[in-house]
């Protein structure tokens, strides 16, 4: 139980797939919203990157816990924390929505599912955003419960996901639109599951009602990738900066606004409808824009972890921007990364240098996604 | 920088001391608000725990981030935070606040300290707090600013800590009550220290205002404590159990209430002040107590770790609770453990049994604090 570098406690809370994933060898965890997220299996993070591309995977990816919002007021809640207009979200299709404060600082970048009427899931990244939607409740008296339910995603990734799940739920599993979802029979119960996940190699995410079922779940997507050659995986660090997909808490914090995201198509300034921060969001709309997320490709040999980021200059060597996840890519061979980058330089193809904590100045060039 | 278990990123945030915790070989950290929380150096949590008890540690606490209320309102909407009275709350003396829902749940339990008549410190634990206090704001309309200050405390823990301390800078510090705090001069800075820390074996936190003086206040302090035998150190678990200090997220979540977690003579009934969850607290406090922290102490040889809840039966096998952390004391020669019990059982020497997942069921008695 005592796995290397991560105490276990409570606190940091295991999930209906805990037990399987350490059965299965995992070497050690990561933390996200309190709760485990396993961090590799495959002896190398490159092995889990050349498996995934090319079969197919079983993620517990329990961490994205479901802020649910229930009650008279809840579409009103929802669209108070959101600047994208939510009135087209209906049952069957998720939206991704950018969540922000008063000064239109980025403070989630959850999936939003519309359930029923006056029923929402938030399915968040790393921060407590049910303390965000239970403090503007009490405040502004709104009529809804919030809670975290008994949720538990588990991500079936990779181009062979969809006929893995086609063999345990039919091939209504095919008509599903990207970011679609639908109920499904599975273990004799009714279960949501949405084409989605964290890998842009195609895939599902089964949102587990009920974590009593987590281990017959997990067998049974187990033995039914078997044909498949599933392996056990998890969010890969290659595949994700390659495809472009961002991580709150590392590629942008809530000092960044959505523009620096790039959420701009996703921010509704119209009068129909009013969200907190929609005047911060508009006078920033109003201003110049100065940096935003761009892809990263540098050389220089394998780079070390970004623990904290590294600082990207222009060949004059005035400060442009930072690295803020990066690893080696063995397909691109060369360096991959995501940095948010000034103005001045964000056009695909400018010329930088990235400089890593080993003392190394590292030519690169602005990229634009999938790398 | 890749450390047994954890994944470095940006987003599992690097303290101002992280580097010098490297340089002394830390063997693996913890994940608090979003930071790490070194967890053991010496070979063994034993040795932490004895050489504590007898000399003086130096600890990485960064992670007890501050939350910053500043601004006309921000009396108004600290007291709105906690049912513990504050009006007396006044510079030099730190306070310990529950912090409650509109269910009287529990969100965190921090120290507060009041810097100056509109301007307070939360130092939390494990929940995003600045979340909570940011929603209610927004939705009261109060005038306040709410930040995460770049203030990092830094613990001096043991017996030896005063000597250290006065060492530096003077023996004013002899005059600091417990929980106590004061502005000094360190590193040709004004900064403030506290009588405080997570142990009961005497200490210090100084709330570090300045990232960049990170390391240059670990060696100094590093430096003074040579002739005290310092070494790095830790929370302790053994000696953290044995003291009775609670952790949120472990002992303690939003489904329990103040009452349960002990601190019925920190909650205000009277009229003259109104807080968020009063009526909810006041209904609780009208029924009949159900279950409170307790001690516990139990055989059968060295505890697994406590991953998860250990169940507590009585004799006649009905369960009465759970252990929610757990260590075998080296110095008490038994397991040693935090739990939640059932009013019948509460009362200290009632005889348990403890059912820990090795599927061993073990023989204690429920103990008071100090064990």
């Amino acid at each position: 139980m005592s796995h290397s570098g991560l105490n276990m406690s409570r606190r940091i809370r295991r999930t209906p797939y805990t037990d399987r994933v350490e059965t299965h060898g995992v070497r050690g965890f990561s933390v996200v919203n309190h709760m485990l997220l396993p961090k590799a299996f495959a002896p190398s993070v490159e092995q889990d990157y050349w498996h995934l591309r090319e079969n197919v995977q079983i993620w517990d990816v329990s961490c994205q816990r479901q802020v649910e919002i229930k009650g008279p007021d809840a579409a009103k809640l929802v669209q108070l924390m959101t600047p994208r207009d939510i009135r087209k979200a209906h049952f069957g299709q998720g939206i991704y929505v950018p969540l922000i404060d008063e000064k239109a600082g980025m403070l989630n970048d959850p999936v939003l599912q519309k359930l029923d009427e006056n029923l929402f899931w938030f399915s968040i990244a790393d921060s407590d955003i049910l303390l965000w939607a239970k403090g503007l409740a009490y405040g502004l008296h709104l009529d809804v419960e919030i809670n975290e339910p008994d949720v538990s995603p588990l991500a079936v990734q990779g181009p062979k996901s969809s006929e893995l799940m086609a063999s345990l739920v039919g091939d209504a599993i095919y008509d599903l639109p990207y970011f679609g979802f639908a109920k499904f029979e599975i273990l004799g119960t009714s279960q949501i599951i949405a084409r989605s996940g964290y890998s842009k190699q195609g895939g599902y995410e089964i949102y587990l009602n009920g974590s009593q079922l987590g281990s017959d779940l997990w067998d049974l997507i187990w033995e039914a990738g078997q044909p498949h050659s599933i392996t056990p995986g998890c969010p890969n660090l290659i595949e994700r900066i390659e495809a472009g997909l961002m991580s709150y808490g590392n590629e942008f914090t809530n000092l960044n606004n959505p523009f620096e995201c790039r959420f701009d198509h996703l921010c509704y300034f119209g009068d129909e409808i009013d969200y907190v921060g929609k005047d911060a969001l508009l006078k920033i709309a109003q201003e110049s824009p100065k940096q935003k997320i761009c892809g990263i490709k540098f050389g220089g040999g394998k780079t070390p972890p970004c623990g904290k980021p590294f600082s990207v200059t222009s060949e004059d060597k005035s400060v442009i921007g930072q690295v803020t996840s990066a690893i080696y890519s063995p397909r691109l061979e060369c360096n991959v990364g995501m940095s948010m980058i000034l103005q001045s330089h964000w056009k695909s193809g400018s010329p930088v240098v990235v400089h890593t904590p080993d003392g190394l100045s590292r030519d690169g060039i602005v990229a634009s996604f999938p790398l």
